[in-house]
């Protein structure tokens, strides 16, 4: 069945990933109006003046009960608060959906702020990370080709989430589902270990009297391995402080990993570490990037 | 003071590494003659059809004695042995240098090897690896703007080093000179370890029921963390096997600053985390791959 255009869109947080999502949605004609909220007057007006906003918002209480959809796409500590906010004032056909790298946290909030309203939230995480941040970085093209993923609530109903896929569909994304808890054991594995191991590593070779020397011999493993040691430190402290139990746990087995790796090379033991390195390399050789 | 050209070179593994310093050399018109030896018969006759040899060598007594420069480019666990079969046979004006990724380990073999003709090895690590091996990946520009570390040894005479020097300029390489020590302890925390971590993450994932959900959700961060994961098992075997102490000491730091991590994460201590973040991210941010 062909989805109707979005009348309305409110838009919480007009940066990379709310500014991205609204030219998305205008760049396919499927959206009339989109209304933006945010902390920075002066990103606003340009959020603005670069055609992504129609309208500054000024009063959240007025703009949230016609919209057919929310995006909360700020920094998941705020969006609590967020909720809390917007709940009074939600429309009967309203739905929202969200930006947040990290799933269970927001879960737990829109429980809470939410309450009877729970159903009209479709939890999402678009995978499309960039150094960049603010309205000027946003793009129609960002989510092309990238995943996002829906952590569906057994309260939503099937429409509402088919809803909500469309939205992110019309971005060009390539949209799955998990659980909520599965989306944060999944990404702490593949993402927020590495990005934690990335910045240890910078964070260990940067406290060294010789860190001018190393850094001045470091190539192009190193610049690699330690591109995401570039994010932005609040982000991740927020990451790793939403996602904590699973991060800790990923953390721990990995300490024990190399735990063994260094026991292998305290003994020289040539057939354990190519046995290792093996596995690794033909794993990493066949995986492919998807979609 | 103009350097003559290379009258006859001896290349000893002519694959990318040794492959792509004769092709260099050629380009650059500096070498008269180029003879190479190796394991394998059918990767020699394709580096004599890709014009990289002038002649496959049949006789290591024969051809040593008369060449200006010879480049050891195997694998670094069989130089000492290479070492033992040219050592008789070398002429009084023939100097050699290497393209081993560890110093201290090629320079030990060579005390015990090559003994009163040390003076006339002068090491080197050309820093540009790559996952390709063999003749058929080698390049004449594959040193353009990398870095060369020489490891000059007490007894070479500044005329050999500077003769060494001139063969990796010719290539177009940035040259510069470490102690061997030096040189292992700074590779082992820009570069063993990275690729150590890098291999422990994939074979810790790899080891999952869940691996494949896992590396469906996988993204850039994990492509560039992992890049380095893809490389030679054997290769990097004997790279940390030469390099064991210095690679152990830096593995056990990093252990520690994990655990540090990992505290603060236990205790929820978003400053600490985000101290660290950011520590690592301006040093990052700053850097900039040299030359």
């Amino acid at each position: 069945m062909p989805q109707p255009p979005f009348k309305k869109i409110v838009i919480f947080g007009v940066g990379l990933i709310g500014g991205s999502f609204a030219l998305a949605l205008r760049r396919a004609g499927m959206v009339d109006e989109v209304v933006g909220f945010g902390r920075s007057a002066n990103n606003l007006k340009q959020a603005r003046e670069l055609g992504i906003l129609d309208r500054i918002g000024q009063d959240v209480a007025a703009e949230v009960g016609n919209a057919d959809l929310i995006l909360l796409a700020t920094p998941v500590g705020q969006m609590a608060e967020l909720m809390a906010s917007i709940a009074p004032h939600l429309g009967a056909h309203t739905l929202i959906t969200d930006g947040g790298s990290t799933k269970s946290d927001v879960v737990r909030d829109a429980y809470a702020q939410l309450g009877g309203k729970v159903a009209q939230f479709v939890p999402a995480h678009p995978i499309a990370g960039a150094e960049q941040s603010g309205a000027a970085a946003a793009a129609a093209d960002l989510y092309v080709g990238k995943k996002v993923v829906l952590t569906p609530l057994p309260e939503n109903s099937a429409a509402s989430v088919a809803r909500v896929r469309h939205a992110w569909e019309l971005c060009n994304a390539v949209v799955s589902e998990l659980t909520p808890r599965q989306h944060d054991e999944v990404f702490a594995a593949v993402s927020h270990l590495p990005h934690l191991l990335s910045f240890a590593l910078v964070h260990d070779l940067a406290q060294r009297d010789n860190r001018d020397l190393l850094l001045s011999f470091a190539a192009s493993g190193f610049r690699d391995f330690t591109r995401i040691a570039a994010s932005s430190p609040e982000m991740w402290r927020d990451i790793c402080l939403a996602n904590r139990e699973a991060l800790l746990k990923e953390l721990q087995t990995y300490i024990a990993e190399l735990n063994q790796m260094s026991a292998a090379l305290a003994s020289a033991d040539a057939v354990q570490l190519e046995q290792t390195f093996r596995a690794a390399r033909e794993v990493r050789a066949n995986w492919k990037e998807k979609p």
